[in-house]
């Protein structure tokens, strides 16, 4: 399909184009990119060559591409997102029409055209806020079941509305960027009276299996987006780990739900996917047994993400174990639900914001979104290669996230989300 | 004290020196000021014409008074903005030693000092993320009362660390924004099984009273901010009324906090209050029983601001009552307990964050920080002047909240927060 060779079982096939923000040691600057196989195209470089001067659409906006995030690049909006990846496409077409530009122009491939082994990456946009939804049903099903018993593991809301809470913007950070093991305060003995927690570095780091979407534009303050106008808010998508401390959860959520346990790092791929490459991935998410209200109700089920997830767990020793396998189906509120609730009361979206699914659990053993669920709290031992077992994660620990769509020459995926535990610091 | 005449009873004396961002009719750029009694420094105006040429530590600096948000100006340092506050104090001492920068030079006076009621004010900053505390012991204790009867009302966790959820940093707006009534999920009868919510118009639509609190330095991720380096983080202060639609945060808020009840608007004070100058206003908070851990624990104890505050309801009818008098000593936790325990995980705060004390109420009738509290949860009433009465807000209600330190001549006030409630739109 591409005169690039590009290996079948690559995330980055023709049919993706994902926008992310690169380095290299050659040139420090911060700069826009698509990830197609084993390479990144260095936009920036890509566009002071004349690489866009073939569609004058694109050609007038192509300083967004200086930017050393793809915020400016969102606000364009979907219409101008989906002309700059179909061009690209076609510049990467083996039958391309306009061989000229890339394809048979050795210096552009030479300068523009850069290993991805050899790039660094860093933030694709500036975070403005970042909420995190709680839809994953099997999630807060198993949760809720491990703190409050099975028949009353959901609060009433819960098939209502798209929980969800306000995260940390500022500690979410790329793939690949260390996560410190946090202190906090931690009641060891949850039972004893009177109850008086120590400082302690955290003994229960977990993970959370996410997606999150990234909006492209701005409603009015006071305005609410209706439902059917959502896609046209929604970016593109990555994976996500928002690491939590669960001890220190426990004990500083009540009443106003979690702060520091989150606090440590939320870990995002590198590449955002546009949601037009994945408008052939849609299907039913998990269906709701009540009547929605209006403001909540889809002309199509089909918009939840048909992604398959995977986590591995690699051990210091460097045992690699697949601790997960999920699907993104596994969420009992859409995109545009999410979209539609969040505005419902005027709240003013903007482009860079973050929203985050919540932790993606399937219906089976072996598809838990977290360390939390998979040892029912700690009680149970997660089995890995090398005959080491984990409750919670260990330092030196890495995790590494996996999401791909589509079939063999042509997934749509977000590569790896990778992060390491670092010990606790000695502190202060 | 000052050439300039200022009243005795402006908040903006010659020992305030607070700084905002304004515009005006004849230049529409948004740039930096200070207040000064009845007028505003325009900084840009100011330094442009070599205001600050007397300084040289200032002079370097000062392309930062071309910005549209005081963040640059902010992340230069305390020590910087301690130098820009004295140097402008200088300026318009009665016996200022550099006459001829401002006092004798009429033309500059005539170009860049501003009556501050032919000005627009903006926001001061380009909030990163808000973060809203629950440090108001008493308002704490009133609405877990509410909710859980007295003997319950406080949760275990709430006097060993400063409780508080992330807030929505995009819909806080500046003094003056009308906030419009939302619409929501609302359960109107609690007890009825199966809870089913219906979509309405907000029928407890509610202030809260608070203190904001704006972060100048960062903090990089993993690394705790000791308390004894807390100061260093402080840029200001400002007034805050965080809105609240109590009918939707009800029913929402179970198991992880409030959400679009608190997204409709936050509004802040047009001016930030530096920290320096409240240096001579602070004094203890709410005393605490409870030993704390050592990173919550200070060497002194005045850490509390010594604030007073009120809170006027203006009817549509134009009759204006007051409400709610409080002080913002009201708190159990200090401001540098606050960034302790904010960043004890690991937490990297930006300049720019907003870190809110919670609703401030005091301990007496009349000093309630929020109507849900003052008319217990809507079943009394508040009596207005003009024979109208209150449970919670109507449309065309206007809050003015006033915050100030120190005695007459020498008052450090944050003027008006204001906000007019706007009729819910018919949706969509």
């Amino acid at each position: 399909m591409s005169w690039l060779s590009i290996s079948q079982d690559s995330h980055f096939s023709l049919a993706n184009i994902p926008f992310g923000i690169i380095s290299t040691s050659a040139d420090t600057t911060k700069r826009p990119a698509i990830a197609i196989g084993d390479y990144a195209l260095d936009l920036k470089a890509f566009a002071s060559a004349g690489g866009f001067s073939s569609s004058s659409d694109i050609q007038k906006h192509v300083s967004v591409f200086n930017h050393e995030f793809l915020n400016s690049f969102a606000a364009l909006g979907r219409p101008f997102h989906r002309l700059v990846r179909e061009y690209l496409q076609s510049v990467f077409s083996a039958e391309t029409k306009i061989p000229q530009v890339l394809k048979d122009n050795v210096q552009l491939r030479e300068t523009a055209l850069v290993k991805r082994s050899e790039i660094q990456n860093h933030m694709p946009l500036a975070v403005g806020d970042y909420t995190d939804f709680y839809a994953g049903k099997h999630h807060a099903y198993n949760v809720g079941s491990l703190f409050r018993g099975p028949d009353d593991a959901l609060q009433p809301n819960y098939t209502h509305l798209p929980v969800a809470y306000h995260g940390r913007a500022s500690s979410v950070v790329v793939s690949g960027t260390p996560i410190r093991r946090p202190w906090g305060q931690i009641l060891k003995n949850p039972k004893a009276e009177p109850k008086v927690p120590i400082l302690s570095a955290c003994e229960k780091l977990d993970l959370e299996l996410e997606m999150g979407m990234f909006i492209c534009r701005e409603n009015q303050l006071g305005h609410p987006i209706p439902i059917a106008e959502a896609d046209k808010y929604i970016f593109g998508y990555v994976l996500m780990n928002d690491w939590s401390a669960r001890d220190i959860q426990a004990w500083e959520y009540i009443p106003l739900g979690p702060f520091t346990a989150k606090n440590l790092g939320t870990t995002i791929s590198a590449w955002v996917v546009l949601a037009d490459a994945l408008e052939g991935c849609k299907a039913a998410g998990i269906a709701n047994d009540h009547a929605l209200l209006p403001y909540l109700e889809e002309k199509t089920k089909e918009n939840c993400l048909d992604i398959h997830l995977e986590v591995d767990l690699t051990t210091p020793a460097g045992e690699k174990t697949t601790i997960s396998k999920s699907n993104s189906r596994n969420l009992l509120w859409s995109w545009p639900q999410m979209i539609a609730h969040h505005t419902i009361t005027g709240c003013n979206l903007r482009p860079g914001d973050l929203l985050g699914s919540g932790t993606i659990t399937g219906d089976t053993p072996g598809s838990e979104g977290s360390l939390l669920e998979q040892t029912q709290g700690g009680k149970t031992k997660v089995q890995l290669q090398g005959g080491e077992e984990r409750t919670f994660l260990q330092d030196g620990d890495t995790l590494t996230l996996r999401g791909w769509a589509g079939k063999e020459g042509a997934l749509v995926g977000f590569g790896e989300v990778t992060g390491t535990v670092q010990p606790a610091l000695p502190l202060f």
